[in-house]
């Protein structure tokens, strides 16, 4: 199947197809390059390229090096070392432009070529060469692959550089450059004429798109607190002197370079790459321009286009009442918890918690005041720093009015600051397991023993409407079993095996998941029965039930269950009818349970 | 309970309490302001205001009215023609600098005086008073509120206007201003003295979080597309010459005016401001600029902050053959979907579909190359245009290949262009009715003939597996019984009103939903039977079941299963055998459908 991802890149490539704009002719190199050769890549956070054109073809980088090398020096030298040399202010001036502070020399970013020298500087290194190699390194971390210097590039650039040459010296006699300014001149031309193709350098874009995680090697090449700071720089000066038009028509952080390359990044999303050689009067690609333009309108892709990312946090919000009950509990201890059920309530939260999703769910539990809460982040993606510390606010809250948070979240992605402690939270990787802890609660706050202690199998269903003459001959047939914890009660695949009722210990059904996995449907608890499911599926047993502690069952067995409909046809059909309505009620329960308001 | 949202910023109040700068002092109403007032204010999206110190402390508007007023240009003026009068660069230069382009004479942005002078000139308006009144009541749109003028504050600034007067004339010489400087002036100098407080403030920041649409009124106050340009101005020059630190280190658009007030917004999330009235060397609030430092390092608010969005749109995707199926088809044909079922893929998404999102599942259909398709979009916030152009290609794609792709949009936040055409997708308002209608196509591509065709009951498993004798006695107590569309066949709170096998037609259970509404759970086939669950919820009917068209059931009521029962224990025996092994096997599958992967 052909994708319309691709189909629209394939599609607006055609129509914007602009034959403005004069290739760059101040040296060979760059002159004799085809005005006609064109490129679009598109790579996704997660490693997948689009492309269009000869996204193959390799030229030199020029200056879509600048963020990278800058992105090096502040992951050498940190935010302070580096803000002494070069500010992050937009200069609104041409990309060749002098433009030192008239007090301090200090350039005013590191996008313009004075403080893109400044910064190649500030690379650590013994010498120019040895932060070269570090450069070019550094650049195949991003792009995913090991890169080369187009000799003849740097060669053709060293000997016409004046203006450079120039800019380097200025930055000498202002102590910006230290050490000789011709060895920061030279690994600057260097670092321009590293060779890189359309595809790489979307890659590029896509880490920086990635908080700095490198999408197809998985690598952290950069802090993502340099991420935003690269990005913010590219926002505001990456493209010379129409950064303001171009964030306020295009509204990605972007570079271009002067052999006709541009990248964009849409932060979280995906980088793009263009590569066309005619340029525009201020230096950019005219083509380049053109298709961002076209996409950032077509795709919002603009970073202040406004989503409602903000009323996404909470999926589902209902208290323990409206649970639909697993065939866990048995009946009196569920009218206690029916009774009391509407102070516990569930918050199923979903995607990236940022501030405002954290706002929201803190805000839903202020109004609902629950004395218990089951916190559900199974389907939460990421959650930032100011929402973990909300939440965990929260927390403090319930506990200030006497109640509780429990938390589901298997995968951890908001871990208890407090694990291991007296003040960590109730745990859980299931939604079923907090739903148990959350109902023992409730029960002994309403002088409900735990169920453990009491004989609850007179309750059950299957046996409590029995007419005595039946019971007994049921009775007659009941055999109690053991079971020490870990010990496979049920294998999925086999036999139905009989009705087993717990009296004592917990049992957990659970299927296979993806890959090896196992995933819990359900812990049992006294008073409850397992195994006569299989009756519905053509005799076989479809899960496997292991002890969750020491167990003890009473076992109604298979070959029980045929003596007696054969031996007592009285006793059989009363049998039979109450475990009909105990499978309905079963079977109610769960229908209910698939039930979604949303 | 108290909210940690109000505890944080209480506690980051008393944290960030900078005693520098000094009061502005330019005229007596500012210079008379008690130095150490202070106020904070946040506003939500969805219009929740949490304050901090005295929010409701009024004070001029000052340099905050600008992006306001740029905006009201826009909305009357349009892009172009306000582009033809005022630039969008920033210029790095302090508020007061005059700062217009020597060839053009065009203020370099609408945020230092030169540009918002101008913006004030391109509100439509008969005169300068028409125009201000315009603009005060533009300003509390925003604020959810009428706004006034601080007469003392204007009468105390138009006497001592003298740069702003030069100004005006400047821009009046190089025709950027037309018709009277001093009439500009004078409503520009009114639109700087209306009063304001800080929650005023937060919530006019927040309509512009929200979209352009006011968080309290729920009125579209500016076009999205005015809204986007306006914070990008914001992002670039709206820090005086401060702006390119305060992106890199705050990272929010933003706005300051002289008296002493910030407001910054956080696109899709939230609306702040604060008021403290010592100013730093550029002229914003001190302690303000500390404020937002704060928050948004604490709380992720850089806009180049990376989440990972992308991941989010896809909540499940699995085969047709992994879904629940909720007793819905006879077991022949079961068969043939079980055959067949694996081509028939579901894609449940979620969140904000935004370009990435859209991407991904496009990306996982063309992997899974699925016959049929059906996209679950119910739990779908918002679709980017990008997104829905995407998916549109994804349906092209899948006909090109002789499938086809059903939709689930009850609430039509993916409408179909192609609606009422020939080329219309089926849209449906729940997964069930999806699914029945994917099964129906796979039933004809092999073969066989829709269900209402055939004589189905003797398949279902009440039936199949009863001795000739049994099943006799049992045909004898069988009634026919035809229902019309809409009819109510089962009530829910009656009685258990025995077993129904549906011949041909269908019926819809349903429940109670929130309010009044009805929530369909189900729709039931010929060859299956309803009725029965009743037995398992103490004899009482739970659901409404409604005939879905004309519907013909055989029905083995309550007093036939009864007198059977009675009459024929040995039958009795069978058929609630019968009814036992059928219970579990609809227990068993809706205890599936519970099951999650993810």
């Amino acid at each position: 199947m052909r994708s319309p991802v691709q189909q629209y890149l394939e599609s607006i490539v055609d129509q914007c197809n602009s034959g403005d704009g004069e290739v760059a002719a101040y040296i060979p190199e760059l002159a004799a390059a085809d005005p006609d050769q064109f490129a679009l890549a598109l790579a996704t956070v997660d490693g997948h390229v689009y492309t269009v054109g000869n996204a193959e073809t390799a030229y030199s980088i020029q200056s879509i090096s600048k963020p990278f090398t800058y992105a090096l020096a502040l992951s050498d030298q940190g935010f302070e070392a580096v803000g002494r040399k070069v500010d992050v202010e937009p200069s609104g001036e041409a990309f060749n432009e002098i433009s030192l502070a008239s007090d301090t020399g200090r350039p005013k970013n590191p996008m313009i070529n004075a403080g893109a020298i400044t910064a190649s500087s500030l690379v650590s290194g013994d010498s120019g060469i040895h932060r070269f190699t570090r450069v070019r390194e550094w650049f195949g971390r991003f792009a995913g692959r090991a890169l080369e210097l187009d000799e003849s590039v740097y060669t053709s650039e060293i000997t016409t550089a004046h203006r450079n040459r120039a800019i380097a010296h200025m930055l000498r006699e202002f102590d910006i450059l230290e050490g000789d300014p011709e060895e920061t001149l030279d690994q600057y031309i260097r670092q321009c004429a590293i060779s890189v193709t359309t595809q790489d350098l979307s890659l590029m874009a896509a880490t920086l798109a990635n908080g700095g995680i490198q999408p197809t090697s998985g690598e952290r090449v950069l802090e993502a607190t340099y991420v935003e700071r690269v990005l913010s720089v590219m926002a505001t000066c990456g493209m010379y002197d129409s950064a303001g038009d171009w964030i306020s028509s295009v509204g990605m952080p972007a570079k271009s370079g002067v052999s006709g390359g541009i990248i964009a990044v849409l932060p979280g999303q995906a980088g793009f790459a263009v590569f066309s050689p005619r340029l525009d009067p201020h230096g950019n690609s005219a083509r380049g321009v053109q298709l961002c333009e076209r996409m950032s309108g077509d795709m919002d892709m603009h970073m202040m286009h406004v989503g409602r990312m903000s009323n996404t946090a909470v999926r589902a919000r209902y208290p323990l009442s409206e649970l639909a009950l697993r065939r866990a509990r048995p009946e009196a201890d569920q009218a206690v918890l029916d009774a009391h059920a509407e102070k516990t309530m569930i918050y199923e939260l979903h995607g990236d918690l940022l501030f405002a999703g954290a706002e929201h769910v803190v805000r839903a539990v202020v109004n609902d005041a629950p004395d218990l809460a089951i916190i559900d982040v199974r389907k939460v993606d990421d959650v930032a720093d100011v929402a973990r510390v909300t939440l965990l606010g929260l927390r403090t809250m319930l506990r200030e009015a006497g109640g509780e948070a429990a938390v589901v979240d298997p995968e951890g992605v908001m871990p208890d600051p407090d694990a291991g402690t007296q003040k960590a939270s109730p745990y859980f990787d299931d939604l079923d397991s907090a739903v148990r802890w959350c109902e023992d609660e409730l029960l002994r706050q309403h002088g409900r023993e735990p169920a453990e202690e009491r004989t609850l199998v007179d309750e059950h269903p299957l046996l409590r409407d029995l007419t005595p003459q039946a019971r007994k001959v049921i009775d007659h047939h009941i055999e109690e079993v053991h079971y020490q914890a870990e010990d496979i009660v049920l294998e999925a695949g086999g036999k139905f095996a009989g009705v087993h009722l717990i009296t004592s210990g917990t049992a957990i059904a659970s299927v296979e998941g993806p890959g090896s996995s196992r995933v819990r449907l359900v812990t049992i608890n006294p008073g409850t029965s397992f195994g006569e499911l299989a009756l519905g599926t053509e005799g076989v047993q479809e899960t496997r039930v292991v002890a969750g502690s020491d167990l003890t069952v009473l076992r109604l067995s298979a070959e029980a269950i045929e003596t007696i409909t054969a031996e007592h046809p009285d006793v059989g059909l009363e049998m039979w009818q109450a475990m009909t309505r105990d499978a309905y009620r079963v079977a109610d329960r769960a229908l209910r349970s698939g039930i979604t308001f949303g």
